[in-house]
């Protein structure tokens, strides 16, 4: 298997993605990582490892998008280390790609480059939230501003079709991210994106509420790509708050500074848990080839955990499974008169 | 200084209302609160206590609206404890209201009791969010679905002037949630709620992100009901997830239960940072009276707080306030000829 890495996106870039993808090629020695970007920048990058494992190879690409850069970069410049990934991919030069950097500009360059699987009328960003027995994942957190009914239902095939072929769970829990579980509440949006969910054969618990996410079952929700944005940013805002709030009174005083000693390890365990680096990044689900969108934070772990989770999707058949679920019936009318 | 507080609603009503209430009365002699609801059940849960607070009474209502109820509830009985509130605080008989019941009961009962303000459009319901450096106050968490750009000017206004009065802060910052900071991010009603917030006095830092509720130090942020009543739902759903995941971890080993024990100290001073029930409850803001919407799972600490923080918006002079933000100018061509 051959995977494309956006040598060049992400805060830390060139540096995280290569030294990621070396930890990735020396443990799938079968796999083949190339690196795409600058290449002086890249050889860079990798001289500090000494010699590079055999299945890394490097793409050059001379244009960069920096992660600030607006949807204009890609066109004041069209020879980018983006394009170049979406463009290995739409030949079949590779079987998936990891992108890390400045996500408006990777989502519309691979929606343009890869086009939608037929059938799919949007592509969904999908994020998993981690939770007490492991994680929720949501769809749509930003591929889109605005959904309809008909998009948040495909997001939710979607994503079990990819909790199937890549994570290997089957009949995954489906609820509408609303404003209450009762069916008076909600909005058109989720009262409609319901009843066309209740006629698929997914199984659909109905409306949920924000705290759900965190505290149920439940392996897929789905909203718009505005609200979804929203929920995984507070979600992190949180984390981060607690997680200030929590050292400042643990630092507070001579004991409780003892026991923050002696819980450390059991801190580590819980980011262990919540980090995010560790499940990979975000899939783009519904263009025609497997695309994972990493953290433009991502370091090392998680770009390792991001080319693990696209190799999972290739080995999984996430593709040609969602292929086959959105597959049009051929057309009755046309073939009635054989 | 007279509060009526609806004792019948709540989870653990009228129990931990009568608790909450007789804390109130005793710390504050000098106000009254009148709990309203069934008188028998009023009494019983108030012999537990021995002799009552002289500046405690009891108004009797027949009629118990339950969590459960919908809206259509208020129609079957309409001799309810949430009706009775609204009638007395619009009669003057009390200068603040706390209800801990129904939501979509209590605040469809308030809106249609006590009216808008003139020059008010819609009510907002106000929720404070914890972060390391005290709170972040939401507006609207859920007293609508949906909002128009002038709804969401309108909370911002209303959450200032709760802030100056109620909590003595001026100039609060004020952000609208959206997807990104940038100017090209966000939807039509984040952009045009920003351009007519940029026309007022208020002190606008721009469109906002998720984590920023979290972790700058944003006074105000303003968003649709529906949004806000995700983004409320889902913190209390990451706090409460990270916490069960915290104390899985401490309690596996034998050290880190050590450690534990040490920290336990930090840990209540955490929750009681973040603990809602120290801050009072939402204020509906923008009907013509103070009224706190309290937790349903409002206990007697709650209910305190939320009694406390109606008579400090009784006491700031929160609705003068608001009816000389909201007065609308003499009509010009109707005096002109004068």
């Amino acid at each position: 298997m051959r995977l494309a890495l956006d040598a060049m996106g992400g805060d830390d870039a060139p540096r995280a993605m290569v030294d990621g993808a070396i930890d990735y090629a020396n443990a799938f020695p079968a796999n083949t990582v190339i690196l795409v970007g600058r290449e002086a920048d890249v050889r860079t990058a990798m001289t500090r490892h000494g010699r590079a494992p055999a299945n890394l190879v490097i793409e050059h690409a001379p244009d960069v998008i920096g992660m600030a850069d607006s949807i204009d970069a890609l066109k004041e410049r069209p020879r980018s280390s983006i394009l170049r990934c979406a463009e290995m991919l739409k030949q079949g030069a590779v079987d998936g790609m990891v992108l890390c950097g400045n996500t408006a500009c990777s989502v519309v360059t691979a929606q343009l480059q890869l086009r939608r699987i037929p059938g799919v009328k949007r592509a969904g960003l999908l994020a998993p939230l981690p939770k007490p027995t492991g994680h929720t994942w949501v769809c749509d957190v930003g591929a889109n501003n605005i959904g309809k009914p008909e998009h948040l239902v495909q997001f939710a095939e979607m994503t079990a079709a990819f909790l199937t072929a890549a994570m290997g769970r089957s009949n995954p829990k489906v609820g509408v991210l609303s404003n209450g579980e009762e069916d008076e509440k909600g909005i058109d949006l989720t009262h409609e994106t319901l009843a066309l969910l209740r006629k698929t054969d997914l199984n659909v618990v109905g409306q949920i509420e924000g705290h759900h996410i965190y505290t149920t079952d439940i392996d897929v929700v789905v909203c718009d790509g505005f609200v979804g944005n929203i929920v995984l940013k507070t979600s992190e805002g949180v984390e981060n708050g607690l997680r200030k709030i929590i050292k400042e009174e643990i630092t507070r005083g001579v004991w409780t500074k003892l026991g923050g000693l002696l819980v450390k390890p059991a801190f580590e365990r819980v980011r262990r848990r919540v980090d995010w680096r560790f499940v990979g990044g975000s899939p783009l689900l519904g263009i025609d080839g497997v695309m994972i969108k990493g953290h433009g934070r991502s370091d090392k772990v998680a770009v390792f955990h991001a080319l693990k989770q696209a190799a999972g999707c290739v080995e999984g058949g996430l593709i040609p499974s969602l292929r086959a679920r959105f597959r049009q019936p051929v057309n009755a009318a046309a073939t009635s008169g054989e």
